[in-house]
């Protein structure tokens, strides 16, 4: 392991890291010691059959939701609910590459197996209820990976969710965003510095993070975003300066391996594993009330893939959250957007 | 100056290369004897008035315009036009990084200086004039780079320029547009064995120029066309197939330092130079019929900012080339493509 004070209390405030013991992976191998990062908002109350799951995303904590998602003058109140947000293994905050040791020290940095989003969700479930007891969810709710893990869910535990909003992400991973995840991953490993990732410092890929963050800019936003300069409502006076202010900080603080573990998992996102390949047929299984909610502007979510699957799904609908940002409109950086998802939130959870 | 059996007659048929002497520059510095690779196809008329300037794109030449856009059955038909295909200075045809060489060798690789735009069209303009004493041109036309030459003829040469089409290319380069370059240079930059610009061969860097290609596929082509899986038109069996038999080749066999010299005259492209950063003051100028034709699927150049600019252009229309390979339809594949670019060339020449 190498430490990385970025993952941690100083930066991700409270949470609990609850073992849920050896774990044995879809792709073949086994964490020896599953640790989930959780961090929970409101109570559990006595009929345990109040509380909403939120998933995390690619780079993303609970962090983000607590900031922005989540109070009591937002759909996600934790005056009225439970709100469990998991961190995803290997991102960071969980088990994951960077951090494994102890009895996890032989997947440590390279060594660390591939992870599924299957491997998320059922980790999740296991948690939820051993842990918490928690057997029914009102929602299964997150953003881009998180969609993917909220999709997996309705495919893989129908009976326990009741409501699911997977926003700016699909049930099964295109291939252009395989593609574009790829360029990702190279931008990292092409780096001399990550040395097979076997680096001694994220610090030492500083250049491949770079320009990992240089592609999200190029994706991530939209190309109206750019021309409009909404970047200067964030207080930067250049485009230049907001990328090596906000965009580029952002990422080189983080583990190189760890992105790249992610990175796979979001890769070879697909429901349709469960059933030979069959995409309506995974999503004929969900029986929860969907709520499909893609960006506008998404450069590599789309809209029209998210319609692709809605049609697909069971009860469920389509609510476009119109902002400029595009993908990363997730971040809640225009005013405009938390007001929607809010709406859209509420009505399904009122429903 | 190294050598590359890509850029020479074997690759590139018949093709002369005229020197039109000393080359200042506008950012500075001059190309000491500039020559630049012109294809020509049918007769100048005695009148002199029978002329159509081709301009190419980033890593094109006139090959393509040869093989997919010219001949009898086409709008620019050699039976009734002279057509003038002039490859970009930098290209790796025309004086450029790779090739310098003589009285060039002092800009030779790393040391080659910056080129706009407006460089190429000067020398095109020159080299018409001198060379065939050619001083109206029934129409220009180019596609993505050669869109930005295009749209410096009809602003810089308003007088000369009688219809203008730019398919797939902006005026003034957008801000996504100048990120999207530069993950483009920096895949090829970041690679050890480019070496500063100063390798042996394109060999040196191979790596770097399949990352290049790998943007390109996330940007170059459109969301769909790997959903619908596009490629297999062309006979390649996984899209990572088409990868490595397609797209990775087609840029491995081209040189670096040409390929960056000719992404920083992308970058810079902006005919609002002339006018002090009014871009609607520079579009003004223009005198031509212009038709603008954007690609419906452009992800790095989209339709809305071809509007942006049509709505600037004195006489101008637009027409949308409906094709799902998205800025990559340049190329001419889809059977549907050079139809909807002949009626609307043909529109246009007989208006």
């Amino acid at each position: 392991m190498i430490e990385n004070p970025y993952y941690g209390h100083e930066f991700h405030g409270d949470y609990d890291l609850i073992s849920i013991g050896e774990f044995p992976l879809e792709e073949g191998g086994t964490i020896p010691d599953l640790s989930l990062a959780v961090a929970t908002f409101g109570e559990l109350n006595e009929a345990k059959d109040n509380a909403i799951l939120v998933t995390t995303w690619y780079s993303g904590t609970h962090q983000i939701f607590r900031d922005v998602y989540l109070g009591s003058e937002h759909a996600l109140n934790p005056e009225k609910y439970f709100i469990v947000v998991i961190n995803q293994i290997g991102g960071g905050l969980s088990t994951s590459p960077h951090n494994a040791s102890g009895p996890n020290q032989a997947i440590a940095m390279s060594r660390f197996p591939h992870v599924r989003i299957g491997d998320d969700v059922r980790a999740q479930e296991q948690l939820l209820r051993e842990h918490f007891g928690i057997e029914t969810l009102q929602l299964v709710v997150g953003g881009s990976m998180g969609a993917q893990q909220t999709y997996e869910w309705i495919v893989r535990f129908p009976d326990k969710v009741k409501r699911a909003a997977p926003i700016a992400g699909t049930a099964q991973n295109t291939p252009h965003d395989f593609l574009y995840t790829k360029a990702l991953v190279e931008a990292i490993t092409s780096d001399p510095g990550f040395n097979g990732g076997e680096y001694s410092s994220n610090a030492d890929v500083v250049e491949g993070l770079k320009r990992h963050a240089g592609i999200w800019a190029v994706m991530g936003f939209s190309t109206e975003f750019w021309k409009q300069e909404v970047w200067r409502a964030l207080e930067f006076d250049s485009k230049e300066a907001f990328i090596e202010g906000f965009l580029e900080p952002y990422f080189t603080v983080m583990d190189p391996n760890d992105l790249l573990c992610t990175a796979w998992k979001w890769q070879h996102g697909d429901v349709a594993r469960h059933t030979g390949g069959d995409l309506a047929a995974a999503l004929a299984r969900s029986t929860a009330k969907v709520r499909i909610m893609p960006i506008s502007e998404d450069m590599f979510f789309p809209v029209r893939d998210h319609q692709a699957e809605q049609v697909l799904t069971p009860n469920s609908d389509l609510r476009v959250i119109d902002d400029v940002l595009g993908h990363l409109a997730l971040f809640g950086v225009a005013p405009t957007y938390i007001g929607q998802v809010d709406a859209y939130l509420t009505e399904l959870l009122d429903s």
